[in-house]
């Protein structure tokens, strides 16, 4: 077990299986004549914005205004902010403006008029598509306001019309790299009709794609320009039950005190609750989860094996409900290791990272 | 609708709200008799603790190491930590124990010898009890287990014996007064039948339970010398559900941008997300939400209609699924309020709040 003076849970980072994942990512991005602009909401981590740096990030993609101004802290020079655009943070938008390259996703007549109104300095926009995810965005099928919007950046000074974004979240349904496949031919047959639409050459504009599952596993980018995943650095168990990866590319895993020793159930009670690896739940066979207990593989982790897994969380509190053999493996006072169910969300919430090799630690936002 | 120069997703307080609820379990307390030591994990914040001071409160309880220092720093000298003892933090242990009243739970031998040789100042102990919650703790009928840990304390110059604690969780399974009545009862019962097998006096030790619903609505604490519930403070729809309160108990909600607005759906996409509200969610009718959409009444919230509520959430994104009454009041650009499932969770991610009324901030951990 993976012990560097752990007190409370804490979140391990695998640099070398991270550093596979990105180079993986940065290869397919190169086979397929894509732009790599990896979404940084997973890691939220200067340091690990230098690996992606290392293998030829130029332009980084970010969820919120903060995150934007944090990575903009780092030296990062364009950035696009990939939510639609808030006008209550006009203040920071400006300053950002400002000083870095800044995309905006602008999906409303009205929004682009308040930013053509209050920049000082110019941004780029995307466009928003609804490609089945059903969260935010325009159908692609609404050409008339597309039309519109393009025709206003256009006659902008403020607003550069870049191209179209999309974050097709319903990839995260499949189940096998067969579903995977058919989600992201539904997206390039939307791309691809709305390009035919818009009467556009390739050069006219860019289409920038960003979900792990379809940038992972996905083989037809026709029509794509660019893809933003942000999973993909660390993965986790949603990813493998998607199908996006295996088990040994999960880059991440928590550190948690075993507090409690229940012999007769085969429970352990952990340091290690909500406000530590989120709710976030898979349910397998019926059973929910909230996360599965890790061995170490050769590579990086695996799964101890399938009937020893996180199954109870209350706001500190983890009960681990275990199989005889793994029960067997922990005492009171020893660190158990579990993968977490969504990477994203237990980063978020840890707040930072210790290298798996070396124990030293590793910032977060 | 409330606005406090809001940008992002804020956590608002109403102090009236919240202050009524502190008077009401403080007069409770007082009415059965009870020592009232309130658990800090729901709001974390030094000057909600202030508030509890004014009620008489000299005792506290938390969930966490951190949180106890956190507290001991606002001058709070009689602290419990209401989570099985984690020998990982025993230097942090140390030092509280030079500096305040440091009561812990202490359910094993193996442990209670740790810190009978590590210790340099004496701390008190209570053995939790497991009262069906099947959590932590033993069960009450390992009485030979718990003679044999009373013993090993009566010998300790380091470890004072203090008494039981429970936190029966399986309250939270309730659905109705009724229900949380029938938890308490069983739990009386556990804690009668114990105190009976241990052939004590009423003086001889004390026995705290600590949970919201059986604190809030109870009736009968028969054998019961002290409470620590924590959610009361603020309350939630989590508890509303369980039948721990009414709607406008709830002392929080969160006030969140609205980003876009789909006439077609009735749905507005807000800033506002997993995390800032966690994924706890409810089900109410057989659909699952996150929140509810929040209006003012006349003396705090109440739930704007049955149709309104917080339907899906991802990182940043929420959903909310609108009456068509209640998309009409709102345009892009506007602040929506939601009421959280479970505001330990979203206070804890909200990290501070705001006082609905001034707008003055107030802080979290």
């Amino acid at each position: 077990m993976q012990e560097i003076n752990i007190t409370k849970p804490t979140m391990l980072l695998n640099k070398q299986v991270c550093r596979n994942n990105i180079r993986r990512m940065a290869q397919k991005a190169a086979k397929h004549n894509l732009k790599f602009k990896p979404h940084m909401k997973t890691h939220q981590s200067g340091e690990i914005g230098q690996w992606l740096r290392e293998y030829g990030v130029e332009a980084v993609t970010v969820s919120s205004v903060g995150m934007a101004r944090f990575f903009a802290g780092y030296g990062w020079k364009d950035i696009t902010i990939a939510f639609p655009c808030n006008l209550r943070e006009i203040n920071h938008i400006k300053s950002l403006a400002a000083d870095i390259s800044l995309t905006l996703l602008v999906n409303k007549l009205s929004t682009a008029q308040v930013l053509q109104e209050q920049l000082n300095y110019p941004v780029n926009t995307y466009i928003e598509l609804d490609t089945g995810s059903v969260r935010t965005g325009l159908l692609p099928s609404l050409v008339n306001e597309i039309h519109e919007l393009i025709s206003f950046f256009n006659d902008s000074d403020m607003l550069q019309w870049k191209g179209f974004y999309s974050h097709p979240g319903h990839s995260y349904e499949a189940r096998s790299e067969d579903d995977i496949q058919s989600v992201q031919q539904s997206v390039t047959q939307q791309i691809i009709s709305l390009r035919n639409e818009l009467q556009s050459t390739p050069e006219d504009f860019e289409v920038c794609i960003g979900d792990t599952p379809t940038c992972s596993k996905g083989t037809d980018f026709s029509g794509i320009d660019a893809i933003s995943p942000g999973n993909f650095v660390f993965h986790d168990l949603m990813q493998v039950q998607i199908g996006s990866c295996e088990v040994n590319d999960i880059a991440v895993a928590v550190n948690c005190p075993v507090v409690e020793r229940y012999a007769d159930s085969g429970q352990l009670a952990i340091y290690g609750g909500a406000i530590h690896f989120s709710k976030e739940s898979l349910t397998r066979d019926g059973t929910t989860h909230y996360g599965l207990v890790a061995a170490r593989g050769s590579k990086g982790w695996t799964i101890a094996d399938n009937d020893s897994y996180l199954a109870r969380i209350s706001q500190e509190h983890g009960i681990v409900q275990c199989s005889p053999n793994v029960f067997e493996q922990y005492s009171s006072g020893d660190i158990i290791t579990i993968l977490p169910v969504h990477s994203c969300l237990t980063a978020h919430l840890l707040g930072g990272y210790r290298l798996s090799e070396s124990g030293r630690k590793v910032n977060h936002l």
